[in-house]
């Protein structure tokens, strides 16, 4: 096996809903080692992340972490930077500057400015600068792109592209207990583009992503309904490309109901496709004048998709979380028992042997059952 | 942080798709570190697995392995059991005689007898017993239980449950390329229950855990329908339940279209509630005379469903996978380039620090063009 | 045009739902007209029965009106039977002595030898004897029918029917007030079969229209799961076919939740369908090994399909009560006008001219800011 | 029984689609007779169309059907317009000063100046203009106006409606073959909207008629995607309403794989409900924070939707159609054993007596396998 690389985050404090997400999906292959982190600012609070996360070397001040790493034998390959958006550009300058690959949350700046710096920069220093629109990484999504690029969609006429969500529809930031609506909706910490920065760039890059085309020209509305609040939390638009298509992006999150639904339909001259995020495990196609078709991952043989598959056919996308569910609880009742304690009760729906040996009893029921005929037999 | 428990494996060598399936989720929570394994009783195959997954300590024969293991101080605590079906039993006996907790993936064993000296032998040597009965991992899988338990669905009269897959719609075990065919149809290796044994009792248990109600008497049919077959490829039953409930259960291996269809349907007095594996990010709940909820994991505030979560609302079961597939590609784009190499191609689709520029000039265009009063302007 | 048959119609009146049902749909394809009735053995309540459905002729003795219909020479063509099951047999006995058409509610008789004598003697008198099976004039059944008579399932293996409501979930015969509840749970009226012969046989014949397929054996169970209730409200069965196809049907009125899900699946060596009649504008097709694909009525471009067909592509079944409905708003409210009397209040969402002004200005709006470059313009 | 209005029809020649619907849609509830009609203005068309659909008096000019029936005593009390667009406003013109109320097929008129004409005289001469936007007559949609109405969705925010098609997806005018596309792309005879007359205005009515706001101001994009079109056959716009909410809409006739997606979305302080007129059996509704809700016509308990309702809970619209299908079956076989005939072969999947005793012998079979305990029995 390739050495697994060694990864440093920055930001991702307890209670940080995208540091733990980036720590998961880091492990989930096998590829990195956490090894290092600056995950707060404050000293106590960085400590007690870092144990709780089971890294080696914690640092308060992340330039501090640069350079140390970068001078160390065994450093760090790579830095996870998830902190509010106005520090992704000096963090990553930072670490680039070290010669340190970057794997950047989303947005990449506040500023266009900002953002052609570090572009400037990783490709002078030949550094790898990932930037984690996560959503490209769906199998299906890859397969939408290799479809339309296969020319199986014919000319792109049509793409409407949007992003809704309800978690901002009150001003939930007024009372600070959200962490994430407090600084997200603070143009000093978030930059001066709020719902538009935060999910539609999302679906901005999803559209780009699977068609492959960037609009020309746009006619924009940005809109804060929530009053009070000091950043758009809608925004919506027209989009004129380049070759005559045309689109439609909407991206809201006070738009109430809605839970994380960023849906794209693309249309060309030969058929259209459709993808929602929240049913990851479909994507529709849909040719002129014919039936729609509900492609699956397993289903559609296609090299990108399997790229990015760990699982075989109807074992959707959330199998493995659902198989890690065990494991975690395994692990809870073997701890309790090595220590003697109680086993947690969080843990109690964990199967066991005996579960087994009730699906032995209905094996044998059945086989039973069949041998007389089909008659009637106790389990 | 806890320290991670130590994991040894059994089974699971190149090739198969349960063992990689286990490593993944052992991972996945970092609650686990695979650092031992007999993978295969091929020495050559054994070693060169273990190499691919990362185990330290390699072994070709598991009883050795149980022995070793067990006299070490940093031995295991924990094994994965992830043979063929006639092995799950003297592996796990193997196991547990040496005081090391067994994690064990379904069925039990191939016969009672053997499962229930299991349980016994579990039992007196105090020892976890986990199987892998994978669906009640689901967060709205484990939160159907609790309505249940908790009374909402009322009375429990009628049980429906079904699993219908194609990928043995046709003897594709005769030529002997599919290893997993081949031994789930031989019944020296899966046991006397074909179909049966294999997703039967996935079927039977989903319904026995969310309701907490197993049937008393049951008429069944097992059949095969693919000539030449030695097993059952479709089993059919109905259940009669102590308390006057109805049910029906219905498994089938040949039900050409079907990838992997676990559904289960449950209705009481009050209401009823179905869930598909298939499409994990839902469960139905309709009452009596009412209309039809969508309730989604986040949304339903269910103490067992957040214990099985790791991402917020509308973040749907998957998004890990795709989260991690940017870490993956940013791996193989890491080593390429610390190592010289080209990028490799199959990594291409990593979103990188252009796209970040991409979106910082699309919300550019659109403050500019709100800024002007929504007309269009250039991106 | 051919000329409008003659209809007359034995049960239905006023408060009956099938009577009503069978009204419309003799009118909706303008083939018949009804002209005579014995729509209550009550002779006030038969005679406001007809007044309300425009009837010119009512008798209150079905056996006097095949008489008298009989004899003239503008008597009825055809007879429409919608009684109690109990009278299905003698009513349509008489008429086809008449020497008059039958179109009979299902099901056709309360026992078996009733029903044969009835197929015995519109054999000897050569008069059409229809049993309105409704789901069976659904074009995506029909449609389903013909995929299965073409070979594109292969060989049928497994069929899976069921049908579910929840409307007899409580024991609402009991209070009499629903008059359905009251004679459907009543043996003498209903026959020996309750939820069996009302809706189990509706699951049954729809699983032999489609496969044209009927099972040699079969093993069953009855169930009531209402205290008190004289007559099964729960039936499940296990088919066996003669070819060595297997099958299970369930019906079931006290399925919490469920309005009247009515569901097929049928799986071949080289295919499944699946239709459900709450859904009846999709037939899902999936190939083995294939992705589902959802066939819809226009676009199947089937004979059958279109011969059950009214509407274009896209306007799905109900377009034309939508539509209606429209037509119905206006006759209330021309009657009003033309009777100087106020608008029926429930006919106010009629739309009228006025909705076409707006929609005008709305074009106008369009082109104007359209013309202009897609600017900002006022409606 | 009220007497039937009498009404009258010009356009719906044979091959009309719309016209044969408004006939449907007349008959349905049974308040209209078709007596008169200007079906064609070729005359020897009028005639054989008039007869086809039985239609007792025909004119081939309009002019001289509004003079004369208006003179005679049994003249007709409404007229249905359904020419192509630009003779709605000039024959409704006649109509209405000869004192006949209107009922009209949209769009209403071809320039704003006709149509405000049309509602001046309308209301000067005090006689019904219908105006038929189908859409609003679903049972559904009115309901979910009610929904608006009443508050449930709290103050509208947000409104997206679409409306895709794609039958014009290829320039199938050139050929001449396609009626409907000939005169629906020739802006002589369609006026200066094609798409956006055509179906946008369907999807404003829809939003306006569904939230009771329309926009204060709108920025729009025509675009003709197919070339050598002299139409549009896309529109895209984006809408602002006078209290702040914000919208967008967009219509398309070449949107490959849509057939009749006409869908309304819109979002409230509290809640957003979802329509998708091919499935108009469904209503969503979502509470800000909770989880969506699938409302059934039957279950929302709604007096509206009462009004627009035939059938009980759980028959979907399209029931009645699949009813009638039987009586259309059963007319033309009593038709063809009356004329000592051939049954057509069309109509051959009329179910009859045999299909009854079929199902008598299985209420049998399952009454005797329960009876001996659930065993096998034949059939």
């Amino acid at each position: 096996m390739t050495r697994r690389l060694r990864l440093g985050m920055v930001g991702g404090g307890q209670g940080a809903f995208i540091g733990a997400v980036h720590r998961i999906a880091a492990r989930l292959d096998d590829r990195f080692e956490l090894v290092a982190g600056a995950l707060s600012s404050d000293p106590q609070r960085a400590q007690s992340s870092a144990a709780e996360a089971g890294i080696a070397r914690s640092y308060t001040d992340w330039c501090e972490m640069a350079r140390a790493e970068a001078a160390r034998d065994d450093g760090i390959d790579a830095v996870a930077i998830v902190t509010p958006n106005h520090l992704h550009a000096p963090v990553a300058t930072a670490f680039l500057e070290a010669g340190i690959h970057v794997i950047c949350d989303k947005p990449l700046a506040i500023s266009l400015a900002e953002g052609e710096a570090l572009a400037a920069l990783a490709r002078s220093k030949q550094r790898l600068f990932a930037l984690t629109h996560t959503y490209s990484g769906y199998p299906l999504v890859r397969h939408a792109r290799e479809l339309i690029e296969a020319g199986e969609l014919g000319t792109v006429r049509i793409v409407q592209v949007e992003y809704a969500q309800d978690w901002l529809a009150e001003p939930i930031e007024a009372t600070g207990a959200n962490r994430q609506a407090v600084w997200r909706t603070d143009p000093s910490l978030a930059g001066p583009a709020g719902c538009l920065g935060d999910i539609g760039t999302h679906a901005y890059h999803l559209a780009a992503f699977v068609t492959g085309m960037t609009p020309s020209t746009l006619a924009a509305e940005l809109h804060t309904f929530v009053p009070g609040r000091r950043i758009d939390d809608h925004v919506q638009a027209m989009l004129r490309y380049a070759d005559g298509a045309r689109g439609m992006l909407w991206a809201s999150q006070v738009a109430s109901g809605a839970e994380n639904a960023l849906r794209l339909r693309v249309y060309g001259t030969k058929a259209n496709l459709a993808f929602d995020q929240e049913q990851p495990n479909d994507l529709w196609f849909t040719p002129l004048g014919g039936s729609a078709q509900r492609l699956t991952r397993a289903r559609v043989k296609s090299a990108v998709a399997a790229h990015a598959t760990r699982v075989p056919a109807g074992h959707p996308e959330g199998y493995l979380e659902a198989f890690a569910q065990l494991y975690k609880d395994a692990a809870l009742q073997i701890e309790a028992i090595d220590n003697g304690l109680p086993v947690p009760v969080e843990s109690r729906l964990l199967t066991t042997v005996d579960d087994g040996v009730a699906g032995l009893k209905f094996i044998d029921a059945v086989i039973s059952s069949h041998g007389a005929g089909g008659t009637w037999v106790a389990v």
